[in-house]
Parts: C-alpha cells; sequence; structure tokens
C-alpha cells in the first residue's frame, strides 16, 4: 500500500464508523519515550519515521506535526503522499487542536485511540472539538489495516526475568511499602502504573522488549491491601510468579487493567498523573475519587539505594575496562594508518563491552561522530550514513552499556590528529564546564536549575551555550534517560543523596565540531555544618578523559586539581583488574598535567 | 503608663466595643516594610522595638510574637510585663492564627483595624475564628488610647515635590500609560496603589515622610480614563499640583480612597495584589469584579529606563567621590593613631557625602562595625553600643546615601592592622564571590535563584555560606530595597536589561569576623547570537576594593583581570574631579595585581 492508500484506508474506515476523521499519535499505553514496534504506528501510516508526531485525517485533507529536530527529515519522507507537514511551533502553523478546532463543524466526531493517547492531550482535543460542537470519540480504526496487511510487529513478548535484593536492595513487598506509604501523604488509596519503568522498578521486574531498555509491557495496580501485575500470561516463570506472590503480588491479563480498575470499590482514592496516564484508563480512574499528583515511583526512584549504588560502582568499573580497551584498539588502529568508519568505531566497542561479565546490550544507539557530523547532538552512523574518520579533529563517541549490575552512559571526545585553535579553546571550555558541574559543592535546597548554570559558567563567559540540559537522571538496569531530576533550566527538583545524573556540557558549531565530555555522577552527602546539610557530586565513570588538547593556562587551579585527582581515581579503580600493557597504557593516559 | 497599663486599656476599649480581644500588628496602610511612627502602634502598646511582629490582648492574657532575629531582644523587652513572648517558627510555639483559634470560642469577637493589616494576614485570621465560631471585626480601639496620652507622633506631612522628567525620563502621564497597558493585558480596568514607593514611581512624588526613604503618605487610584493622588490637602505646591494636573492626574485628601473606590462603577474591573492591599481598602475593591495578581508597577519599576541609568551612574561618581574622601581621612586618622569608634566612622562618612551635590540623606542606618560586630549582619553603633577600632582586623562599613540622581547602597571590609590567616582567607573567598557574580554572562531566562549559585560557587566550596541573599534590587531615589528581582534562592525573576542589583556576598563568623563586599550592578544587554540573547552586570559603584587582604594565588586569571579591569575603571572615572593628592592616592589604591 503506498500513503495514499493507507490515508484512504483511515479515512474510509473512519466514514465507516460514522465518523469524520482519525488522529493517530507517536504514543502507547504506557505514555512511553520510545514505543515498542507494535504501538508505533504514526510511521507505517504516514511514511515519517520520526519521534512525537501527530497525525489527523479528515474526509478532505491530512496533516501531520513534527517538531523542529524533524523539519527537513518530515518534508522528505512526506513528500509525494497527500498528508501536508506541518512544523509545530513555526510562526503561523497551527497547533494540533487549533487545527482540529478549524477542521470540525458541530456534530462532526473525530476517532482516536484512547488508550495510545495521553489523559491531558485528549482532554486538550475534546475541548478543542467542543467549542466548535464537535466531538471525540475513543475507537481504534487503525490497527485493523494494519493489522490485515500482515506488517505490523507482535505485541512484544521476551523472556521476563526478577531482579534479585541482591541486585535491587529492595523486593517487590519492600517497594510496594514505599508506594502506600506515599499513597497515605497524598491522601489517596491506590495507583495505576503505567509508566514500563515504574512497573520495572515497583516489581523488579525486567524484559527485554525495548531495544536497549530492558523493561516489559505490563501494567501494576496497588492499592492498600492488594497488588496486581497486568501482563501477557505465560511471560513469568513459575518461579518468578511464587517470588512475586511472597511479595503479596498475583498476576492478571496484560488488558484487564481497566475491568480491574471498575471492579474496585468506588470510595478508592486514586491518585492520578494525567501526563503519565493513558485516556482510556483515565476515565476508568476518574469513576472513584480521586487526586492529582505525579506517580510517587518517579521521585522514589530516582534515588538509589545503597545496594543500587554499590553494584552501579561495579557497573562502571566494568564499562571503564571496556572503554579504555577500546581506546587502546583506536590508538593502536589509528596508528597502523587503518582507515576506520563510524559504524566500526560502534562496533569496536560493542566488542569490547561484550567481553565484559554481565552485559547484555547497549543502553542506546552509539553515537560515533566524525569531526562536523558531531555538531548534529543526536547523530547515528547507520547504513550509507557513515563518515570516514580522517586524520585530523575530533571524534566524539557517546555510548553506554545494560550490565546484571547497572546501566551506563559515557561520552568521550577523541582527538585523532592535528586540532584547530577553536577546536583545542572549545575542547578546554567544555572540560571546565564538566569539572565546574563535577566539583560543585551545594546546599540541600538546590534544584537542577540552580546547579545547572555551574555547568553553563565557563561557556557562557565565551557566549556559547549548548541547547540541552547538562544532564539526566540515568535508571538503574533500565532506561538511559530516567528523571525526575536533571540538570537544566527550569528543573524544579531538588537534588538528593544517592541520586545519579549525567554531566554532559557541549560545544556544538553546525558544520565544523562538536565536542562533549560526559561522566555519570553521584549526588553524595558532604556533612552538616552552621551552614547547612552539604550536597556534592562524586563520578561514577571511570574512563580517562583526553588531556592532549587542553589548553592547560584556561584552567583555574582547582580545576587542574580536579582532572589529576579523577585520573589518579580511574587508575585506582581500574589498574587492579587490567594486565601490565593496559596498566602502562592507561598510567600514562592518567598522568597529572599541570603548569 | 506602664505596659500592662497599656494593655488594660486595651482590654477595657475591646470590652466597652461589645468584643472579647484585640489584635496589632506592625503594618501600616500601605503594607511597608519600614513605618511610619503614626503607624508604629506596636512598640508603644508593648515595649518591644523590633520589626514584624504582633501583638495579642485577650481578656486574661497577651502574647507578642516575634521572628527569629529579635528572640533575645523581645525576651528582654517583655521582661516584667504581662505579655507573653512568643518565639515565631520555634518548636511548639502556635502560630498567630493557631493561638487564635484555641482562645476564642463561639460568638466571641476580635478586634482589628483593617487599615493597618494586609488582606491575605487578615483573611487567614477570619478563617481560624470562623472554625470556632468566633468573629473578626474592623474597628481601631488602639488610637483613641495612643491620641489620648500626646505621645503619638504625628501623621507624616514633610515638603512633597515632583521629580522632574530630567531625573526620572518619564511624566507622570507616561508611566500612567505603562500601568494602563499592564491592566489591559492582565483583563483589569483599575488599580488602586497602595505601596509607597509604587505611588512614588507612578507620580514622581516625593518627600521626607520616612527616614531615609524620601516618600509621601498618600494612595493613588488608576483607571483607564482618570487617575487620583490621595493625599493630606496643602501637601503639594500649586506648581506641582498643576504640573500633575498636566499629566491627568487629580487631588483628594489622603482618607477618601475608600469612598472613591466605592464610588467606580460596578463593572469596574481592579487588578487585586491581597499581599500588597491593606483590608480595608480590599474589602471596597472586592465590592467591585476583580482579577488577581501582582501590582504590575513592582515590575516596571525594577527596571529602569536610559535616563534613570544616566543619572544614577552619575550619582554613583558623587558617592565614589565621597566615599574615596572618606576612605583617605580613615587612612589619615589611623595613621596618626587617632582613636575611633564605630560612630566616628559613620560620622566621617557622612560629612564626606554631605559635601556632594545632590545628596540629601542617607538610604539607611549606616553599619559601621568593627571586629566580631561584623558578623552580626544588620548591627547598628548607636548610644552604648559603640565599639573602638583596634589596630588590627577587619572594619566593615555598608551605608549609602539619597541623591537628586539616585540611591546609592556600599559596603567596603577595611583592613585596620595585621590580619589573621583566616581573615585573609575569607576576605579573599568573599571577594572571588563578588567577582564570580559580577562578571557572570547569561542567556535571558535567568531567574535570580539561578544566578544567585554563580556567586556562592566560591564561599560553597569551602562549605561557608551566607545567610541572606546576594543581592536585592534598589530604587530609584527611593526605597534601598526594592523589588522584584533580587539574587537569592528561590527568587523566580527573570533578570532584564536595566534591572540594578546588589552583589554583596559575605562570611559571618560568629564572635570571629564579618565580611562583605558590595557594588551595585546594572544588567546589561551583551547582544544576541546564534545562541540566543546575552546578558551581563556593568558595576555602578565606582570606590576601590582593597587589595592588601588578598590571596593573590587564591584567584583565577580570569578573576584577576575582573579586578584589575574595575580598578582601572573607577580611576578613569573619578579622576578628573579629583585634586592631586587624591589622584596619587586613587592611582595607588586602583594599582593593578597580579602573580
Amino acid at each position: 500500500m503506498t500513503t495514499n492508500e493507507k490515508i484512504a484506508a483511515l479515512r474510509a474506515a473512519a466514514k465507516a464508523a460514522g465518523a469524520d476523521g482519525v488522529l493517530i499519535m507517536t504514543s502507547d499505553p504506557h505514555c512511553s519515550e520510545y514505543l515498542p514496534g507494535y504501538y508505533n504506528a504514526l510511521p507505517w501510516f504516514s511514511g515519517f519515521i520520526g519521534e512525537n508526531s501527530t497525525l489527523v485525517v479528515t474526509q478532505d485533507r491530512s496533516a501531520l506535526w513534527c517538531d523542529g529536530r524533524f523539519y527537513v527529515q518530515a518534508d522528505k519522507q512526506l513528500a509525494g503522499s497527500e498528508i501536508e507537514c506541518m512544523h509545530a511551533g513555526s510562526a503561523g502553523v497551527p497547533t494540533v487542536a487549533e487545527y482540529l478546532g478549524s477542521h470540525f463543524a458541530d456534530g462532526q466526531t473525530l476517532l482516536l485511540d484512547g488508550s495510545c493517547v495521553p489523559a491531558t492531550i485528549a482532554k486538550e482535543y475534546i475541548d478543542a472539538l467542543a467549542k466548535k460542537g464537535a466531538a471525540l470519540k475513543s475507537q481504534d480504526v487503525a490497527s485493523p489495516i494494519w493489522d490485515a496487511t500482515g506488517e505490523r510487529p507482535a505485541l512484544p513478548d521476551t523472556p521476563c526475568e526478577l531482579l534479585t535484593p541482591a541486585q535491587t536492595g529492595a523486593t517487590a513487598a519492600d517497594r510496594i511499602a514505599m508506594v502506600r506509604a506515599e499513597l497515605q501523604k497524598a491522601g489517596a488509596t491506590a495507583l495505576a502504573v503505567t509508566g514500563l519503568d515504574c512497573v520495572g522498578w515497583l516489581l523488579n521486574l525486567r524484559a527485554r522488549d525495548l531495544p536497549c531498555t530492558p523493561l516489559a509491557v505490563a501494567y501494576a495496580l496497588v492499592t492498600m491491601d492488594a497488588c496486581t501485575l497486568f501482563i501477557a500470561p505465560g511471560r513469568l516463570s513459575d518461579a518468578d510468579t511464587a517470588t512475586l506472590a511472597e511479595s503479596g503480588v498475583t498476576l492478571r491479563g496484560y488488558e484487564e487493567i481497566i475491568d480491574a480498575v471498575h471492579a474496585l470499590p468506588a470510595d478508592e482514592v486514586f491518585l492520578v498523573d494525567e501526563k503519565a496516564t493513558n485516556y482510556a484508563l483515565y476515565e476508568a480512574l476518574t469513576a472513584h475519587k480521586t487526586v492529582a499528583g505525579a506517580d510517587p515511583i518517579f521521585a522514589l526512584k530516582g534515588i538509589k539505594n545503597e545496594t543500587e549504588l554499590k553494584n552501579l560502582r561495579e557497573c562502571h568499573i566494568r564499562d571503564g575496562i571496556a572503554v579504555v580497551r577500546f581506546q587502546m584498539d583506536l590508538e593502536k588502529a589509528l596508528a597502523e594508518g587503518k582507515q576506520l568508519t563510524e559504524i566500526d568505531i560502534d562496533t569496536m566497542l560493542q566488542k569490547r563491552r561484550a567481553e565484559m561479565p554481565g552485559y547484555f546490550e547497549d543502553s542506546f544507539s552509539t553515537i560515533a561522530a566524525y569531526g562536523a557530523n558531531a555538531a548534529m547532538m543526536h547523530y547515528h552512523a547507520e547504513g550509507d550514513v557513515n563518515s570516514a574518520i580522517e586524520p585530523r579533529g575530533f571524534l566524539l563517541v557517546d555510548n553506554g552499556g545494560q550490565y546484571d549490575c547497572g546501566t551506563t552512559d559515557i561520552t568521550r571526545t577523541y582527538p585523532v590528529g592535528p586540532l584547530t585553535d577553536n577546536e583545542r579553546r572549545y575542547y578546554t571550555w567544555v572540560l571546565q564546564s564538566h569539572i565546574d558541574m563535577a566539583r560543585a559543592v551545594f546546599l540541600d535546597y538546590c534544584t537542577g536549575f540552580a546547579l545547572d548554570t555551574f555547568a553553563r559558567g565557563p561557556v557562557w563567559a565565551h557566549k556559547v551555550n549548548y541547547r540541552c540540559g547538562t544532564g539526566h537522571g540515568v535508571g538503574f538496569i533500565s532506561g538511559v534517560h530516567e528523571g525526575p531530576q536533571s540538570l537544566r533550566p527550569n528543573n524544579p527538583v531538588i537534588f538528593k543523596p544517592g541520586m545519579t545524573i549525567t554531566d554532559e556540557p557541549g560545544i556544538y558549531e553546525t558544520d565544523e565540531v562538536g565536542i562533549r565530555i560526559e561522566n555519570e555522577l553521584e549526588c553524595v552527602d558532604l556533612g552538616e555544618n552552621q551552614y547547612g546539610h552539604w550536597l556534592g557530586f562524586a563520578p561514577l565513570t571511570l574512563v580517562p578523559i583526553s588531556t592532549e588538547p587542553v589548553l592547560v593556562d584556561e584552567l583555574s587551579r582547582d580545576q587542574i586539581n580536579w582532572l589529576n585527582d579523577y585520573h589518579a581515581h580511574v587508575y585506582e579503580m581500574l589498574s587492579p583488574r587490567l594486565n601490565e600493557d593496559e596498566k602502562v597504557w592507561l598510567k600514562e593516559k592518567c598522568a597529572a598535567i599541570g603548569r
């Protein structure tokens, strides 16, 4: 089927259902950032392969909204189809709600699959339509069309496993008790857990349903006296089912969540997070009493416990060794004059990580970006998009692994030949930003926004900025992007000991160069004195940072000290597990610098 | 009358009015920070001379609430009276509202003067009383008692004047138009202007009704087609009355504001700022339609216009010359071995400021604090409290002037003899904090909270903090503390060019030392590039900073450059108006430092 034929099929299905249009968005029942293929209907219908998009089909037209990252790509991928490309956020371009308001008339109906749209968004569209006397109806007309072609991926059904308390430091029962305490504080008695990362944290449940993110497609329902896991039958072993039963967790089918909610007494008070709840489920929840508020699991899982931190530190030793061995491989290959491409870099790294115990997959698609490619923050070499590494300038490598003891995320920017003065300057400023964040000492009232300026100071001094956060939270054997903490403008979350965060400032000059230096940091308690409770950061990542490009005179004494201390720590932590050649190599890379 | 007799008189007056208690707080009809004596009834009745306090008298007891700054003082000043001292914020101490809730019963009545209490607070008390079936009645029973003694200060009646557009860059008509535009944006049509600084800004009105703050006790009322100034008759000259009339402003008696509000049509929509409106006026406003929101004048007057900035720069040249001459006087007196006290310092400074054209009073009571006295942030030498300056350690001097071209606020900490290692370290860290704030370059989305961390970084690195903001806004020929911008945790105001702010980090070690270095800064536009719109600060204050105590090795190259550039600028701006001896002296004080 061509795109226009697919759109025509949607149009016909709407008409057959007595409606006037169909809306499809890139979302799933769990309001996920990354979707299982089964739920990713929009690319199949539209031909646009990007994130964060909405397709609206009416009886006489169709339109697709994309955000600024995807304007060029969407224009290209929609060319030749009837779909109008809407550059969301550009001047003169209506929002989806505005478009619905002007293309639906009194008595008309728009169809969308309420189970695949966050409640906040569905409610916005209902309001926009209601102003014109039009209505929204929850009905999934896309699936039958897609299913009939045989081209739709199956609902994920990978093997599930339970992490052990030795890995996570808590049983499901422990975590259910934490959630119940939060519900009580909020004046609620029940919670439908929808985020796959939240379900995973609550019940120690993991699977391989998503690429790079070892989670299972499932829901959980917590009340004051019961907890139910909703998951496709047969996915858990009998042993794991018994382990969950010991924590008071019973199993039901994945699709049964809405019936289970309806079956609860009317005086059950649900804590409802509209942004994280699909509209179909939201309608079921709001048949009970409700209290509005964020799912408390977001805040709980943002702080790692002692066992998770201990395991994470081990994880970073393993990951550090893999990356050190990759660095040696790279140096050797370049010295031998081997022709390498960006995809080769990815392959070399995966090989070294695969040698490490407990590694089972990457935590995201490696960004190996040579030269000006690195100025594109989310560049990924694949297929024809694959530059050769030339013997000059920088190679940026951003990647990470999923291990049985944690999740990693690290970026280094390697000099692969002579550097320009600008390249050295930019590298030095980024390093200063990285260090100033890592060495910050602060009182326990600081939000991500307040701390973010520590990192930006050194690049801002040169009127340079990076158009992204300084860092994000990282899940534990889970998603590589997990909040609620982040280092970025307007983040209101107050930092607490046990939070982990990436520290990844950069400079991205279009068509010229991209530089990023990223460690994961652990927020640590530095004790109390008469001024209050002090916090700081300790690096988790254990990989040398290239000092060759650094303009040492630009660094302050404190910055030099931090870098030398960090390198001494890297050597101390990794060397006991390295062979003699590796130790010699690492010792040199970790040598102190000074003026 | 003794305190107990005054309390008994209040109690009797309540009974005579058919009520069961009286509440008096340190506030006035304008919700001022500093009160005209006429409105400051609480100290007269209670004997407690402090700020931010509330007195509650019932038929069988009386209690006074004070905040943490005043616990010791209040205990002392209430000793011997029947009044129970309540340490507000301490564990186990009820709030005023809680106290009212437990000391008033069904059918009882509390009296307070609604015209002297912010609406937010009156409403809180009404709620607390209502829960017990008790009620609040607005009636002023204190004034008759106080008036009868002849001890009450008169309502201020100092000469009023209008600043000229050459001073403020705007006529009253210009500013009324700015306010009307803001009312329109807020969906309102009328505003009762209650803050004395807001009335002063709106109508260019100044007087000497308050110490150190050249404002007049008055209200204004702005609608879309009229503006009225409410002020005691005869306070403005005929010429000034005519000037206001040209801007469309008519005059009425001070007390007539409430009648004037009632006389407006019911469909007038008032923008109401509950925190800035007294309860009596609030009741009149809410007889109309209302929209809740901050008085837009706060935000408007926070940004100085080009004329105000030009005048301010001139003002700081004059103030800088006065302080430089004071510094020379101090150095000479110390060299001659003269015995000086803190009060002598204040006198010496006032003499030098009084020589400057356009100076008419100090902008606040000088803080001249020697040695450990400076660890008390709001120390003020007066009467018996007056230490001698010994030939060792530091002398902190924080003061400022009111001129016909602006308001100043400056702190310097002078070495007056040998320093300890700790004193040098603390001084150096405070200087680093001051410089890092002053040289910050930032994007135009930064709030006061986000910027505040720039200043704290250098002292936090040593686990030291100052328990106050880094800086506050300053009025223009007005209050020395005027927001809405400030550099402090949780301040949400986004910085904009034309805002002025103090930069005054410090270190205060109890019984040891207090150090503060304060300049006023102007927020300046640093232009746009591909990353956005850049802002920074330019120093307004032009006075050398003692370099003798500085541990130069602790400073970064950028910090040293800032200090040397600043001193070169001070010399360039002040020297053309100095005599030869002064120039030689200043040249030496402004000499570049380096390593």
